[in-house]
């Protein structure tokens, strides 16, 4: 079982997956400051694993406030909630979670101090609870589109590092595997910050999942080369019309498998349904520290002062996705209509 | 003046590739097997600069050579294109380099031992001069494929660093750049050995050509937002219907600019071509060491015995191809009529 984060009494505790697959340690977070550092940093990073620590960084910093009364915490909670939506733009579970525990906050207000607090670490281990579940769901809704002895690929770690645990598009591997399916992994190795070669290589095989870690350009090559049954990723933000925001080099992945005619499945739960924005073109596309281009495992590559681009996501227009699997069922197109349902 | 490989009274000096861009670093190759390991382990690496490598690696092995007469020297002639030959399966250049010190041999073979040491030294010699030459026709040929104020993405390194000077794909470029056109590079990183990274921006940057490296996976995002006017690469080899073996991510490049209708330029010289290979599906395509992808500048990525593919190279079907810009002239479809005429 692998812990991403969970609620303590000392902290939010998170596996560090800057330091995997060499080393396994844990930071516990002491006040949401540090929380949304470790979110930014990418200590913890994936969609619905950012909004559960997020939750938790907002329970967190009311658990720690001084606040005397109500009316002092409502400022004091509306700065926590502001520091840690401030952390990462792109995938939408993020303001989800911290919009929930503002909801919560609301419906607690007249019951004092000590009941909000309760309520809203309670809420937050809720969410945690709830994100397993829901990637449970999601992958047997999600298996039933998989083959027996399917090559799947993925890119970037869409597994249990990226949630509260089981996976996105991992999930559906795993609930395939449950089904007794056979099936065997391609991992992109995703540069820059390679959660494919790092994180999905590593939890697949303590599931004993067969994978083989490519390269970012191998991928188009073995699917030429009939070698790839299917593709399975996860998302940062789904717009209303079904365009797809996910790591940088998804879109790439995506056209690779229109041209080879291989079914190209994106798994995520509702929470990462943005219904109010009617397509990718508006989603925020984060640009990170050239450093992170530059660097491999603090190693040099390029020149030190050599010009590189650094976008952490990309859109992939819903023309090149031939389902959505979600917690709440498979949505085929046209999207506008099947996600619209769904999110009902 | 980059100087790739250059023969020198003492041996094969090459500039030291695997260390670029930290260190500057030269090789002294002293007898032919030391140039058969260089090709091996990438010290240099690129169709044109290994052909001319391999043909020095003759050269100096016939020169080292303690052969008394011409029947004593056919043998050993014979082991040390062999060793040469058996050093990288992919780039036709080499074997087309050794086939040309074997006819030098064959022609020479009849004045002695000193006529056919001079012969073959003075032929790869000729062979640096002449890529050179080859390389500055090619790129006046397809400068005139690119637009004034051009964004180019690249992929891999065709550049000085990958022939005897100038380059191929980067010829073009600088060919461009010396007609008074404006244009903007965007180098692949190009994973696994990070040729775009390393060595590209090393050489566009030393020519005070604008170049941004990015990860392997951003092109398509960027072709997508409308920020790349074209795409120049070179060549491993180019069989007789058109279909292009290149660095392994090329196939990619090439399907992603086609759905973003972007032109897809190949440059290479004619030694690239090899008529004798029908279509693309039989060129032999390089599987090389694992450990090139686990790690990174030493450092491991994955855990230590992580499975991983290491495919050096692909095929482009030649539908993808926009043109092939050669030493003789552009090649326009249908291959199979326009390459034979260029290389008749």
């Amino acid at each position: 079982m692998i812990r991403t984060v969970e609620w303590t009494d000392v902290g939010v505790v998170m596996l560090d997956q800057r330091l995997l697959p060499s080393l396994e340690t844990y930071v516990t977070c002491k006040d949401h400051r540090e929380v949304a550092e470790a979110i930014r940093s990418m200590v913890i990073r994936g969609a619905p694993a950012i909004g559960v620590a997020a939750a938790m960084g907002v329970a967190l910093g009311v658990r720690n406030s001084r606040a005397g009364d109500v009316s002092e915490l409502d400022a004091e909670f509306g700065r926590i909630c502001d520091v840690l939506s401030g952390t990462r733009p792109t995938a939408v579970n993020l303001f989800w979670a911290v919009e929930r525990m503002r909801r919560t906050y609301q419906r607690m207000r007249f019951q004092g101090v000590e009941a909000i607090r309760a309520a809203l670490i309670l809420e937050a281990q809720q969410m945690h609870a709830e994100d397993i579940d829901a990637n449970r769901r999601m992958g047997r809704f999600g298996q039933e589109l998989v083959p027996h002895r399917a090559r799947i690929l993925t890119h970037c770690n869409a597994g249990a590092l990226a949630t509260a645990g089981y996976g996105t598009a991992l999930g559906v591997i795993r609930a395939a595997v449950e089904a007794g399916k056979a099936v065997e992994v391609f991992a992109d190795e995703t540069r820059p910050f390679l959660q494919g070669a790092r994180l999905t290589a590593w939890e697949l095989e303590k599931d004993n999942i067969p994978v083989t870690v490519i390269t970012d350009g191998m991928a188009g090559h073995f699917m030429r080369l009939g070698r790839i049954d299917c593709v399975i990723v996860g998302a940062d933000r789904i717009a209303a019309n079904g365009d797809v925001a996910n790591k940088i080099g998804t879109y790439s992945v995506a056209v690779l498998a229109r041209e080879n005619s291989i079914p190209f499945f994106v798994a995520a739960p509702v929470s990462t349904l943005d219904l109010a924005v009617p397509d990718g073109s508006l989603i925020p596309i984060e640009e990170r520290d050239p450093e992170e281009v530059r660097r491999v495992g603090g190693v040099l590559i390029t020149s030190a002062s050599t010009r590189v681009a650094n976008p952490a996501f990309d859109v992939t227009p819903s023309g090149y996705v031939s389902a959505i699997i979600t917690d709440r069922g498979v949505a085929r197109p046209p999207y506008a209509e099947s996600l619209r349902r769904l999110a009902a």
